[in-house]
């Protein structure tokens, strides 16, 4: 087992590739109670459209089918829901599908042992029937109208559906009433087959393992021991290349403005930035998130001059929300708030953006926002979910969360520069949701 | 007038932009008996989607309208045609539609202020009828029938839908006979509304300036006055940033491979790689392009051990072609062969391909290639029409002929290592026409 030290960071990570490609990482944090497990797929709502294990032609397959594929594994071949096994050993068992990845986790602070075990044997024992496709249908169904019912929701559709002409961030995980329709289990079969091969996957496991294995010695060694017999009784095939096919984009963004009704009282805006395809290598995808984040909040953060102005021009009536977000494929930049000068509110945050394809910082701001990104980081870090979620989620956009961090610690302010390209004027798009008796025209 | 010396290449250039944005582009040939003008605008067939002038909105234009549109360019209001008009004067006149660019140009030894002048009046007067595009729809659809019936076309064409998914390459210049008849006058002139703005479109002459304005001082100027004296005439409108939204890709192919069957008697076989959506800075485009090259005529050129290998196993049954695109969007490389053994042909050449992912050359053999091709390059600057023709090209990929010889001309073997990220299995394709008579199983 390979064993990495971070040192400024106090933090040590295990990690082995099993025979079967298997990833397994394991992130000691001696004297914390909770366990956090996470078995995570490289598949979420990016990919529609793959050469399916064993085949040689690309398939398209219907929008919304990792999640989906997420929602029917806890079904057991005897009948059983895995929620309940985890519940019954006091454990709390849960799953999330984004664009990128899905994962299956729990957390708990005893029976750690049969929580991985059971966490292995459910993603790993797929049970797929005409039948119980048919009922999924109908829970998914109802759970995307609800989506579509929320005005943030909504909004956030809206500026990806402005931004985006075929990237996959235009469409809501989990898919369409239309899409979703069309799953079959032989789909299902099909994807899970290509990304549930364990070559695909990584588990990870953040806690006192020393306690997990009752003190013995070598204790990751042996909690890596449980993990390889597990996956020794079970049979894989050989370990393929993916061939997986994503329409990517440049950054022109799709349409520069928007707006819908929605019965709401207050109109909510988001501005947003599209982040183009480009190359990323190694830590680039983390450290443009970061980066980024310093960036606006020294632009239009709450601690900000713009803040203020914002404030006192009553072109906010609150706080002022953003997002970085990049899958190391394409990104974008969201800022949003509620406004009742949604016109001036745009006018006002787009200036801001454009502003910054000449970026003046001052040092002493750099330094201070930076230190404060670096703060909320290291104090994360006692949130063993936290860890374990994040370190899957950027190993799949290939980012070291721990090396990025060093690295960004030793960020310039130089080093912003090269962000500069970015703030384009066709890059930028915005999206109104604006209550129902509004005119577009006045607002 | 700005003035850019080239010392290296005893080239001089000079520049302006007119008051309307149209930039005019003066290359002076001492000595030089004919002279040789293109009046092209940055629009081609890789633009689909775009916000058509004084609008908001995106539109969808129908594939193959900038051919169409340059088609329809040479016909008068006055139910003349500009080509007789220049061949009235002695002058050759001729247009072309790439993916980036449609150009139309003349060369001749006489009459060449007059012909700057009608080249710049038959490109600022469209005239489109629903009569006259009716007409034209049947004449492309010829067009199109006979390269379907090519098989160089055909192969070409397999091979860019086996490597994009979406992007327009995969697409005939000329578009397809279901999209032709979509378009209509009221398309045509959206797109000239936006493309054919001074603001997008170079003007380039290069010949003997001295002799074009009979010895004259500032020969330049008194050409520059000309030209806008002849703008002077003309009322433009305001000239605005096109937006314009083109799906980019990444590295992954399309498919792997794919055939065809044809009335031939030998197979033909091109294999792909694809270049992938980056962001190209000044001048790496045509770096691209040139570097490859190299890289190529080093690999499977005919003076390499490689090509005698092809022959002495029948692998080729004569010449082999490559070709390194690149639009500063996307690109490729093809190389295409006549075979009878298609299948060991592809798997030699996907093997040299996927080898460059660690390139081992030679200090002495890169040196020799990149002579070769300087050369080749130095010997072209004789040709006013590959001069006119390839500097408007490349300025439109943001690359400067002159300064990217200079640039190619400082390179050292170590900068080739970067072209290694290319080679990857997921990036290559193949495609195969086969006589009529073969099985495909068989080859």
């Amino acid at each position: 087992m390979m064993v990495r030290n971070y040192e400024i960071l106090n933090e040590k990570v295990y990690s082995e590739k099993l025979e079967n490609g298997l990833r397994v990482i394991i992130v000691p944090k001696p004297g914390f109670k909770k366990t956090f497990a996470c078995f995570a797929t490289k598949y979420g709502a990016l990919i529609n459209r793959f050469v399916p294990y064993g085949e040689t032609d690309y398939l398209d397959v219907p929008l919304g089918i990792a999640h989906f594929l997420e929602h029917k594994m806890f079904e057991m071949p005897d009948g059983s829901d895995a929620t309940d096994l985890f519940a019954k050993m006091g454990l709390d068992a849960n799953a999330l599908t984004n664009y990128l990845m899905t994962g299956y986790l729990f957390s708990g602070t005893a029976n750690i042992k049969e929580g991985i075990e059971l966490l292995l044997d459910f993603v790993q024992t797929p049970h797929l029937t005409e039948e119980n496709v048919l009922k999924e249908q109908g829970i998914i169904a109802q759970e995307l109208k609800m989506y579509m019912d929320d005005p943030n929701d909504a909004l956030h559709l809206g500026l990806m559906k402005n931004l985006f002409r075929a990237y996959p961030l235009r469409y809501d995980v989990g898919g369409t009433l239309d899409s979703i329709i069309k799953i079959t289990p032989e789909y299902l079969y099909k994807c899970y087959e290509t990304f549930y091969h364990p070559s695909n996957m990584i588990l990870i496991i953040v806690g006192d393992i020393d306690a997990i294995m009752s003190n013995s010695t070598n204790s990751h060694e042996m909690l890596l021991d449980l993990i390889r017999a597990n996956q020794a009784k079970k049979v894989f095939k050989k370990p393929l290349d993916i061939r997986k096919n994503i329409l990517v984009e440049d950054e022109t963004a799709n349409k520069s403005s928007g707006y819908a009704k929605m019965d709401i009282s207050i109109p909510k805006v988001a501005v947003g930035l599209k982040l183009p395809f480009e190359k990323y290598e190694k830590n680039d995808a983390m450290m443009m998130e970061l980066k980024m984040k310093v960036l606006l909040e020294a632009t239009i953060g709450p601690t900000t001059d713009a803040f203020q102005e914002m404030l006192d021009l009553e072109l906010i009536t609150g706080n002022i929300y953003y997002d970085v977000y990049t899958d190391g494929i394409c990104g974008f930049i969201k800022i949003q708030a509620n406004t009742n000068k949604p016109k001036q509110f745009i006018a006002y945050i787009r200036e801001k953006l454009l502003s910054l394809s000449n970026i003046k910082l001052e040092e002493e701001v750099f330094n201070r926002f930076k230190k404060s990104l670096l703060g909320n980081f290291l104090r994360a870090l006692n949130n063993l979910d936290y860890i374990g979620y994040n370190y899957l989620e950027y190993s799949f956009k290939e980012s070291d969360v721990f090396e990025a961090i060093g690295l960004f610690s030793k960020l310039n302010i130089e080093d912003l520069k090269a962000l500069e390209k970015y703030f384009k004027v066709e890059a930028i798009s915005d999206y109104t949701i604006i209550p129902k008796n509004m005119l577009f025209s006045k607002i």
